[in-house]
């Protein structure tokens, strides 16, 4: 039934990292998926229920987009982000056939990707000019139009892989081998992705006010709990520099009781905290979680308090004058 | 109804500071009292049922017990406190009449006591000899026995007023003018007096283990709740030397949410972590509950956590596949 | 003398925010000015001593740039930041003479900087196309060129005003009207801005072990000598994910006695702490300093400790058989 | 040499478990030893210098004076701890030649010891009379006058088997056949026992403000540079209630640098804290020191904020105009 097709975006266009993570989630293959030229569009095509999600970098992106990615999502309607994805990130120069390395002058590709691969250019291709592109893709597409103003394009794999009209001159030129980059799928709240046991939980946090250990507080909530944090960035507010907000992601989901324990102490003290979703992270790799902050922990713990309070009703009116008996 | 009469025990004999402390108890006046001769056989007579409630020392006492207080309320069956009171130390130096200060070579009271007025006696009595007695009452109700083989005692002005065979050779001998000491009500479990909006909840937790940082995460259980300390005395367990439990005072009730949520973040730490009580301070000096740490807020945080939560039944199926609309 | 007149370098080229950001250093006027096309090239001027100082984008830039200066600085060559500026961001929509407003349909600039005016640009120019540039002056000198093949650009109010060919047809375009972004001036090690009473300290932490704690026993490092944080940032090191580094902004100098403490702390923690510069802030705002975290009690602090050290000299042969007198 | 032999002074009379941790220390058997009857006694007289030391209980005494020893300790003219002693406390039942179990009626001892033979004695001796004593072997002496009233005591195995006249009745009554009880050699400042490896510091820290963290902040010191506690207690100053002083027991020598560093920062909280010594534990056992808080590891900290120090008198001329080169 053609209703039920999801429609994906994604930073784009077709060929960019950000679309390869988009291909490791189940049913993109079968789904529509329109890119967006930037962050923001790809998070209002979600907003406005034109996408049903968005794929988008979260850290270390070749292509950008990751600060304004903690950015659009921190603020604004709010989003839910329900999965990760990693991309392991490797980078090709590509020319039209029957060029030569040699006779390469003027490279495009997007401004992030050059610069990781700038120490395989300098040695290769020294004093080649950089012409900027708004993606690794379209840079290398570039070169298949007639009026293309350079010779050569940084781009990933796939791209090479899926055109015909563009030669690989060197694979894997990028400085930094092992480079993996983390994308997240963004969608509108109402889906909570259900507990795997290895989570994510990211939360936006607006620091209350400019005081020495207001940060500590903030972080404490989590540690408290034994509630281990895997990503933490202050942010100026945009509103003027010297206020922030915290966008954290911190081990378990939402469901996993430490964590909602540790969120509604954040709550308390910025009761501004937005939640951004809890999810399967993309290694799969579970925490180390200790007795004293199992679920199974907190439960006793609240039935514990639970019954020294059921004792009230029954006492308070004896307490009234202090008399046991009375 | 005669049945209906309170019956307490207190650390006596009749005319010790204890005495005076439970006589602050407003039915106390009416109620069947029942001396007992230390700490433990007073809370023994609550925990068999033939006291009602005991008062005992609990801080800087004269008559000793505060130790055997602490470590007889942390073991053994479980007890109560359901009030505190603070009593003026005022020593008078009593002999019988017609003895002048001048003939005075023996003086007999209980050891704190004692300690507690050397500086007055080592300037007025120089090298008078100290005789122990079991309490400040029993030394100055010694004197009027026939057998007696000392000439003076050192005890509360009371005794001295309800003793016409006593006459006061001096008043307010102590050397710290401002002495005030805190007793305790202990009563059965089932007695949870009502909150007063100036409360301390008293609590033992057991050291889990002897690690750097144990004592730093149940102090931090409190501090992450914006509650307040009064009180913490490490003791032995007397199992062996190096375990420890950890006696605490905390200002407000149980019914407070941020003291509530603070002990299930003891218990989760220390399961047998044990409630001694909350009630009225003394000084119904009541603290001051910075906002994010109110009712309230905790209110609207775990308000705001389980909205959370409830997505999750909607979402969880779509989430297993990570398509937001599948 | 040519010798003394300093070399400086900026993420260009002329007419960028970067370049404005450079030109409040006093004596950047009387300077030789190179630009860099990207930040790695700019810091990598500094290291091999073409340049003497970089001013880079190091908070919300527009030009981009932040994540690459946060990781170029944390690896490599040591660098330290000297100095720090605040721009505001304003935005001009530019076109060649004669052009009309209604006449546009592909603008070009800084992808971020098209970020930051999307608002207006739809709602002004809906349906325009982005053409990216490598910088916001970039996007305005290409309309100089003859085969410019777009009508319009966004720039920097300064650009507009220094080329007398470019036309303003819309200022203020920015969405976000009191934007600011923050930019630092880098130098090789061996300068230590003196100490203004206003300054900002800037580390680089890595993570010693992704276990529960290791943050906060970083930061805790700060809390406990009164040291505020301005900014903490969490990166992925590179080598793989999950393994970080921090990069944090601290209230005070390393001059300052609890920052020097403080440092310390993090060295011990993490022995591979990188100092990246003690330096005034931009908008020279003192931080309240507790007394009790004043040079002056640090001072009298470390002065206590070491009269009680003196005297082990003394005691140690004494104490070696416990004997106060032997 | 005469001149040279040590007086020591002890909680008395002789026949106390006091007695015997002073026998622990190897020149107390050669040295003038002078019981005192209480602790403030015994410590003035190493104030005023009648004596050297003072041997005094310290935790869980059968004698009394922990409070008051934690009490005159933190006030007055100063005094140093220089060593500790662990006692096992057994208690023997003693009667004269002659006297059965059986006619027992009146039994004395201190009022501690009684605490804790009271399940002994309530099982054999029904119904037996107590009668306060000043020590355990003060009671256990009088039955050797002609006089006494009493017809056993409670006390040391030492003082049965020094005295022919005492018959032991029944060995081991205590209740608790494990206990141990720890004194403390006190002597007058000047003397600073060698660094072990095994040690103890006791510090008197009085609470700044009775706010919410203080203590925290206090408690904080010693863990950010990983010094385990072993004692903790809160005292009431005396002053009026509500005031607090900690008396502490950490883990290591004031000649450690985590201990050094750890007092600085208690000093710069609360500049009143007053040292009491560093000195061996009596049981010997290492603490496990991480390598972060090794005396190497504070050495390298400081050594590298050192020689970042040592660059500003290079730099700050330059700083000034925050040109590098100018």
């Amino acid at each position: 039934m053609p209703a039920s097709r999801a429609t994906y975006t994604f930073l784009g266009p077709e060929g960019t990292f950000t679309e390869a993570a988009l291909m490791q989630v189940p049913d993109a293959a079968g789904a529509v998926r329109i890119p967006s030229s930037n962050v923001n569009t790809a998070l209002d095509k979600v907003r406005d229920g034109s996408a049903d999600a968005a794929m988008v970098p979260i850290e270390n992106s070749v292509e950008g987009g990751v600060t304004a990615t903690l950015d659009a999502i921190a603020t604004g309607q709010e989003l839910r982000i329900i999965r990760e994805a990693l991309v392991p990130i490797s980078f090709v120069l590509v020319a039209r056939p029957g060029v030569d390395i040699t006779q390469i002058r003027r490279i495009s590709t997007h401004g992030h990707a050059w610069a990781q691969c700038r120490l395989w250019v300098d040695a290769n291709i020294p004093g080649a000019e950089y012409i900027p592109a708004s993606s690794t893709a379209a840079g290398a597409l570039g070169l298949l139009e007639d009026d293309t103003h350079y010779d050569a394009a940084i781009c990933a794999p796939i791209v090479a892989a899926e055109q015909p009209g563009l030669h690989v001159l060197a694979e894997n030129i990028g400085d930094n081998p092992g480079a993996v980059t983390r994308f997240v799928l963004v969608s509108r709240p109402g889906v909570l992705p259900a507990r795997t046991g290895a989570d994510k939980t990211t939360v936006v946090v607006p620091l209350p006010e400019d005081r020495p250990g207001a940060l500590m507080e903030i972080l404490d909530q989590f540690a408290t709990r034994g509630v281990n944090l895997s990503r933490i960035e202050s942010r100026p507010t945009g509103q003027y520099l010297g206020h922030y907000f915290f966008s954290i992601d911190a081990d378990g989901h939402v469901a996993d009781a430490r964590v909602a324990d540790a969120l509604a102490g954040l709550h308390r003290i910025s009761p501004a905290t937005r939640f951004l979703g809890s999810y399967g992270r993309a290694d799969a790799q579970s925490p180390v979680v200790a007795p004293h902050t199992s679920d199974e922990a907190f439960r006793a713990a609240h039935a514990w308090v639970d019954e020294i309070l059921a004792a009230e009703t029954l006492g308070s009116g004896m307490a009234a004058n202090a008399s046991p008996t009375a």
